[in-house]
């Protein structure tokens, strides 16, 4: 067997910048793993179960800023990374998926793990490359070398995000001891790395005419040059500057955080702008969508290095195609010249600080989560990294926020928002980093992905906060569900488990909490470094949503 | 908020004979999660992950043979129904697939939950409907109702299989307690039950033209009528009839079932069939596909109502489009008229009887796989349902097999043979009978899917047998991947975890065995009815495999 084009592959891969792979278990991807496994500068995990590994990718990807590469094999393996992918695609997280299947041949044939494998992602990936029957004759492995050139380049272009390269393989699928195959030193990339021409449109000279503008962050990852920026621009040019906790503004100069409460149910127009730029993806809070929607800006412009804009607010007008810092330096000057809209800034300056107060001073006497979130973020060493489940753990460290002096980075996986893969992504980012990892999650989206910790490379700097409250907490919440019968049965989904055995099983110190007592207790032990943890608050789920709700009685005006 | 359009719709999939539905929580699903949870003819089973709901569903359909309605929220939650779906696929098990979706002006506008859901499942669904913005104005209700109608009759139409529904709403989602709605009792089911012509070729009169006839049974559900004119066609007009342990065919009169152990690398022609006439779904025996891909049949019929006909053995000459029963109806009348092949019978019966009593004789003194999964399946009570999970687990049945006398049904997903589901399948089928349920299982396959167990439905009439080997047993069985250094890590993936802890969490009573007499012990305890069982035999990978390889030296010829 001619494992040699398989591993200049490798090689190809290793020059284009790849750093890691995520390898799950089968024979038709035999090459690929033994090639990948093999590379001296190549670090390979393996995870057995694919849907835990996409999302584990995920989270390398996310924190190397490197693409992963993940390796399956054929059949409904590679399906199993499709939530992932999802969220890749809309989070813009490079992978490069390498799906062994079987020769063309033998599809539809009945044979085993043998699915419909071409363009299995559908538009949740960038692009998706059919390998030729590979590696056989000089013309195709050429055209083979080429894909991955290309692939790896697709992954990283503008609007970075997974790229799917389903590759057949025939038997034999092992080497016998006198094949000879290495890692070729002295090969070189393939030629033709695509020339993006990116659109530059940085005619900003219309930016003096208005008088209110606003700036809306959606999600991004931690940008310190952007983050100085936007402070300048907030503090000098008094232009209000929107983020939720997942955009890493938290260190901008006045930087507004509170909008999730201050703007439900507001009904007057004293914050709404004539110019919204918006930079980021995607925006947590509902109420900041809901207001904007209904008191649109006349013209919002779109800042980002990325194919297509989307159109949050109804009111998209122009897309700078372009990079967030470049687009600020040039405004920065354009903003010197131009007069200060201190009312519309104070305005928005006012209601944020109050509301600020407001969260910072509500207590209730229950053991809610709403306290508990609060204690454990304060409680957060600094420089720690911060991963939020979704549904309410992001919801509710949106609200409570972090300020510039904690220092911590925040992960979460708002490309689809789905509970999937939280525990996965929190794994990956943790074994990319020495830094102390913490997971908040709720009950339900820890214990949908407890995968994430069937494998043998668990990191010690990852500790996780479950709010367990038996259910999906957030359907109690929202007034609908709340109201019917099917609301623990359907919507909540009463369940019964808990983390103890969990923690047992995978090595976990754990923690425990029934009361604030043992929470305040618990709490010192658990933020020090040192063994992975798990801490558990148990909190009532009706006594939870009766105090979030009292939050937002009474709010300033 | 008008829900009677979806009442209606509910009692539409009611008339058309829906029995069970599977539901995962949600928002953007709460009015079909509603309409379906409170209708009086339909359970509702709440799972949690999307995953393993889907193979549960998978498991309902298999045992009732309705179709299984899952239904699941909007973003990222449909996707992990995609290895079921193309388990569903292949194995032509029917599934209604209801998603719900944002209105089609929020695809692509980085709002939460919003992926590109249309044709999620791409080939993998028989159909996919892209509902109406439903239930606003008459016309699209109509349309709506008329796409259920077809969408069931699709399911369950020749080649039965999955259907995919993608269904956009509008907030609200929730109906207020003044709302008013009902199941309408004299809903009639809308017209067009689409009339599919069955093209009936049944010019059989060739076959008396063929001297040797070969009949192989793919997998099949347990069929009696069938299986008794098998044994009359073996018995009295003397055609081999090979069946693998998934055909459901051990009743059958002289069934040759040791052909994955006798066909090993046989290098004579006196086993190839003139003519080849296959039913039923896939083969497990790969010796068997290798042997007639080499001796090829001058002829192949393949028997089955489905669309497409596989041509599994390179050699498919016509597709019989009809009823396998049917077929053989015909067949029987012109067998009786043709001289009987006694050498060619006599070769497979002698050589699968000399080789049935080597594997009744095999033993070894280790304390291996093979001979515990002997011990196992001779223990069985008769009447029960068998359920095999993929991998070593359906190979290792496959060679032991069953008899007639042990009235046993075997079920195991081979449409893609993935180990993502057999766990939640199992719980499926078990949820559908009284009868006794026993899953057998490796541990990599039992701890994927793990989340089978994660709901509030768990039968006690399931009982599990994990052969823990911690890891994938198969590829040490592999010569490929057995020499290469790679193999404990990256194919075998060695995992140190069993089932006590899982046992513990999800309520079986838990039986571990470290030794024959151990075996011996608790196998007399596990195979009683009352409460739900794990039985896990710590058996050494090295050991096993050694056990296995002997059973093939000095194989009867």
């Amino acid at each position: 067997m001619n494992l040699q084009p398989v591993f200049d592959l490798v090689q190809i891969c290793h020059l284009k910048g790849i750093k890691h792979a995520v390898i799950s278990p089968g024979s038709r991807n035999a090459a690929l793993t033994i090639a990948f496994a093999r590379h001296p500068e190549i670090k390979c995990f393996s995870v057995p179960d694919e849907r835990s590994a996409a999302f584990i990718a995920l989270g390398l990807s996310l924190k190397s800023k490197t693409p992963t590469v993940l390796i399956c094999t054929s059949g409904s393996a590679a399906l199993n990374y499709a939530p992932a992918v999802a969220e890749a695609y809309f989070n813009q997280v490079p992978l490069l998926i390498l799906s062994a299947d079987r020769p063309p041949e033998w599809i539809g044939q009945r044979d085993g793990q043998t699915i419909y494998q071409k363009n299995l992602f559908g538009k949740h990936a960038k692009q998706s490359f059919d390998f030729p029957s590979l590696l056989e004759g000089e013309e195709s492995i050429k055209q083979g070398y080429q894909m991955i050139n290309d692939a790896i380049d697709t992954c990283l272009a503008d609007g970075q995000g997974p790229v799917h390269i389903n590759i057949p393989f025939r038997e034999p699928f092992y080497p016998t001891s006198s094949d000879n195959f290495d890692y070729n030193m002295s090969l070189a990339i393939p030629g033709r790395t695509p020339d993006i021409s990116v659109e530059r449109k940085q005619n900003l000279g219309e930016l003096s005419q208005f008088k209110k503008i606003l700036i809306v962050v959606g999600q991004e990852q931690k940008n310190m040059e952007l983050n100085k920026m936007l402070s300048q621009i907030s503090t000098e040019y008094q232009i209000p500057v929107v983020a939720d906790i997942i955009s890493n503004a938290h260190e901008v100069e006045g930087v507004i955080s509170s909008q999730d409460v201050f703007l439900k149910g507001l009904e007057n127009q004293n914050l709404q702008p004539d110019l919204l730029i918006t930079i980021g993806l995607s925006v947590i809070s509902k109420n900041l969508k809901l207001y904007l929607r209904k008191y649109r800006p006349k013209v919002h412009w779109h800042v980002r290095d990325e194919e297509n804009a989307p159109d949050t607010y109804l009111s998209l007008t122009k897309h700078f195609k372009t990079d967030a810092a470049e687009f600020l330096t040039e405004a920065i000057q354009l903003l010197a010249q131009r007069d200060l809209q201190l009312g519309f800034f104070s305005a928005w300056q006012e209601i944020n600080a109050k509301t600020k107060v407001h969260i910072k001073q509500f207590s209730t006497s229950a053991f809610s989560d709403f306290g508990c979130y609060k204690k454990v973020m304060a409680a957060l060493p600094s420089g720690s990294d911060l991963h939020l489940a979704n549904s309410m753990a992001v919801r509710y460290a949106n609200v409570i926020g972090l300020t510039a002096a904690q220092d911590i980075e925040v992960y979460g996986n708002r490309g689809t928002s789905g509970i999937d893969g939280s525990n996965s992504t929190a794994v990956g980012t943790a074994l990319m980093t020495d830094k102390s990892t913490f997971l908040l999650t709720g009950d339900m989206a820890f214990l949908y992905d407890r995968n994430a910790f069937w494998h043998n490379h668990l990191p010690d700097n990852l500790s996780i906060v479950v709010f367990n409250n038996h259910g999906g907490g957030i359907f109690r919440m929202i007034d609908g569900p709340s109201r019917q019968p099917e609301l623990e049965e359907f919507f909540e989904t009463r369940q019964l488990n808990d983390a103890k055995l969990l923690a047992q099983e995978y090595g976990f110190e754990y923690l425990p909490c029934l009361s604030e007592k043992e929470l305040d207790q618990n709490l010192k032990t658990f933020v020090k470094s040192g063994k992975r943890k798990i801490l558990e608050i148990f909190t009532d789920a009706e006594e939870s949503k009766q105090a979030y709700k009292e939050l937002f009685r009474n709010l300033p005006k």
